[in-house]
């Protein structure tokens, strides 16, 4: 073609590199197309071919993987007090969320919640005598991941705190989760103080015994036919658990009215319940953990079980990996922020709520939940983007959630660390933000992407084992 | 341009009529705009022209009426039984929906429920006397539109009966609705027998005395927020009331708890309340009623204030024509039929509950509730196509009612028969579908169009009176 056909011809645009340049072409009438090409990220120089040499071992390893994601089944069996069930458990044992920390490292809100956890369990008079004690090396942190549980937030798990306890009926495995505290002054934002500690006793005193009554009595309770529902009634239940809970609710109520003989202990349940719609999130959570951890220790398989932040550190662990931890620090989330708080007085991403993500639900289904993305300022059609981008990196698709608006197509499952690394494209986390001093609690919420520095680790130590 | 010009050029298409011919353009690669035209539909010579006459007028009072509808705030305040507060209800008075009909015009279903009514009502033994007392002349029926009430489907009320009181507090109006039955053979779907009978004496005697005291003890429900948060949770509030159902009862639940001292009947009334997803439909009518009716006897205006089918004749009323009705016969549904049923064993379309397409809901909401039309055989795209064309025949939109898919746009509301007629665009209600003979019960539910009859009708009458 000569120059001239060239340019007396329509445009038509191939664009490669920043968007704006294509929206640029469209704006004067060219059709254009956007290639989304981003650059390499950084990891060692071998590991592509590495892991392109083995790709038919680690797909076989990813089906066997993916299919034990999919095929679980995660019920609500029970509940119990923490140093009963949490294998590994002692009096001095302190679980949190996100990877192994130390307390030199932890962020203010895990301070705060450890701090919180030991006036509570009545290990400390004051929040000082807390400190000293919770930096005295007497205490044993321990991430909730590596004892079968998940927190949200600071994610503290103390002896005598109640835990949900979720069984994958399918693989037999077990995870447990502590009860949700609501909003407000909350220990797991980091806040303590009379009213945390004594809403937390009232937790252990009245709400567990009626609950655990309750669920004895209406028997196992299927909670992915649960969220499945949740999600054609707008939540993806990490950041919007209105419908989980409602449905939750529904569920319990007559069981609670028939086992409970204190009248006023159910109706306080039953409002405590009502008035707080992230009840279901300390569900939702166990769910995703239990499901995933049917499907550890898979060798060769490039999936994410773990995604996890401890407000420090973001961790990633993978199928093929066994136990090893892969962080980078984690951000401080670009979010909407409450009214008199910005960025500056935002801790970094903190919480295993992202065992959501992890488990194809959270920001992979937000195009279910078209609210948290208006929440932040945007649009219905940015929530299918940001689900839509998570089908790029992931390695199938729920059999069991759906997302209405995208005419019930399964939810993105199944982080293949290889796509995040070789498209360049991170997981996307709808979350909550923490005040970084302890004790202040949630100052924000928003859509926040993972760090690509856990995943390209993870990748160069598969491509290490698969060598 | 030469013809030769014309053809070696791109063909660019602008369509009139049938849109397949577009469709196939496309397909061969034309761009192709289709213009929505449709034939006209038959009124009289003289209407168009006084209308468009009267326009200024008509807009005054359709913008009065507009916001009468809009700022309607619709309360549930309690329960009490028909013969207590319904205006006008006497012991030889049965209601039903939609316009006034008498006995031997009377389809199956609505028959089927008449009796069901009187057997009920301890004024006939069996189904054949029940027959002859209704036919006898002794029975006074009427629209339940004309006493302030709705029912879905045969909408049959009788004195004894217990109703939701819904009160539009802003304008002091009230509504009434019996208390849904929940599926399988059920009195509003034409069936009788001893099933039918003693469920609702059960719904009489225990479900609403704790109701009563229910909604006493919690205080007036604002059901105009609650539906806005459904629509929120894939519902519509007329095919698919999950979530409204969900909310109400967690709005309930705690005051049954603190106000019914027999367990059993408590666990009773829950457990009847969470094994019917449709509970709240006998609440979204109401609301809509009572936010309707508030905006009747505006002089001039051509919004509809009611949609009604009684199983043979559709009707609709006009805030601008007072209590007359415009009616032509309803037809059948091209509905899903349930396996072992088709179109010949379905009755047309009937029940007052088209009142929630008359307010803004249902069909018109549709896009916020795709699961409806994916049980139907459609995709999230036809729902939001619906939607879409509903915002044609609309004077407004609301303020609360949002679709999160349209990023939250208030749903289409306040239908203008002007606008129904001179674009022949009639309105869409998604609905269920009862057998045709008395006592069978639901036989499909589909997505169905109001008939254009009673509008051309409608139109013709406002000219009349404003000639």
């Amino acid at each position: 073609m000569s120059i001239q056909k060239l340019f007396s011809a329509p445009l038509q645009v191939v664009n490669v590199g920043i968007e704006s340049f294509k929206e640029a072409c469209e704006k004067n009438g060219a059709p254009a197309v956007q290639v989304d090409w981003r650059p390499p990220v950084e990891v060692a120089p071998e590991s592509e071919a590495i892991l392109a040499k083995r790709a038919a071992k680690i797909e076989k390893a990813n089906q066997k993987v993916m299919e034990i994601i999919l095929a679980g089944t995660p019920k609500l069996v029970g509940l119990d007090v923490a140093r009963n069930v949490i294998p590994g458990m002692t009096e001095d044992t302190i679980l949190h969320a996100g990877p192994p920390i130390t307390w030199d490292r932890m962020c203010g809100p895990m301070r705060g919640g450890v701090m919180a956890g030991l006036v509570y369990e009545g290990r400390a008079k004051t929040i000082e005598e807390a400190e000293k004690l919770a930096s005295s090396g007497k205490i044993k942190y321990a991430p909730c991941h590596e004892h079968g549980a998940v927190g949200p937030m600071a994610g503290i798990v103390t002896p005598s705190m109640p835990v949900w306890i979720v069984k994958n009926e399918k693989y037999g495995n077990i995870a447990f989760c502590t009860l949700n505290e609501g909003l407000g002054k909350v220990l797991r934002y980091g806040a303590f103080g009379d009213e945390v500690t004594q809403r937390l006793k009232w937790m252990e005193t009245v709400l567990y015994p009626v609950l655990k009554a309750a669920v004895a009595h209406s028997g196992p309770i299927d909670l992915k036919n649960l969220i499945a529902q949740a999600l054609h009634m707008g939540d993806e239940v990490h950041n919007r658990n209105r419908a989980g809970t409602s449905l939750l609710y529904r569920a319990l109520a007559p069981a609670i009215v028939a086992t409970c003989d204190n009248k006023d202990d159910a109706v306080a349940v039953l409002n405590f319940i009502n008035g707080n719609d992230h009840f279901f999130l300390n569900l939702s959570m166990p769910v995703c953990k239990a499901t995933l951890d049917a499907a550890r220790n898979v060798k060769g398989s490039s999936i994410a079980v773990v995604m996890a932040r401890n407000g420090t550190d973001f961790g990633v662990q993978l199928a093929g990996t066994g136990d090893l931890w892969f962080t980078a620090p984690a951000e401080v989330p670009d979010a909407l922020y409450f009214a008199g708080f910005t960025k500056a007085d935002a801790n970094p991403d903190i919480g295993d709520s992202a065992i959501t993500e992890t488990g194809g639900l959270g920001g992979f289904a937000i195009a279910a939940a078209p609210a948290i993305v208006q929440f932040v300022g945007g649009s219905a059609a940015d929530a299918v983007r940001y689900t839509h981008q998570m089908y790029e990196i992931t390695a199938g698709e729920s059999r069991m959630y759906q997302i209405p608006a995208l005419d019930f197509r399964g939810t993105p499952t199944g982080i293949d660390v290889r796509k995040v690394v070789e498209k360049n494209l991170v997981p996307v986390i709808d979350t909550g933000v923490a005040h970084k001093q302890a004790g202040v609690g949630q100052v924000g919420a928003g859509i926040v992407s993972a760090p690509m520095g856990p995943f390209a680790k993870a990748y160069d130590a598969l491509a290490k084992i698969l060598k």
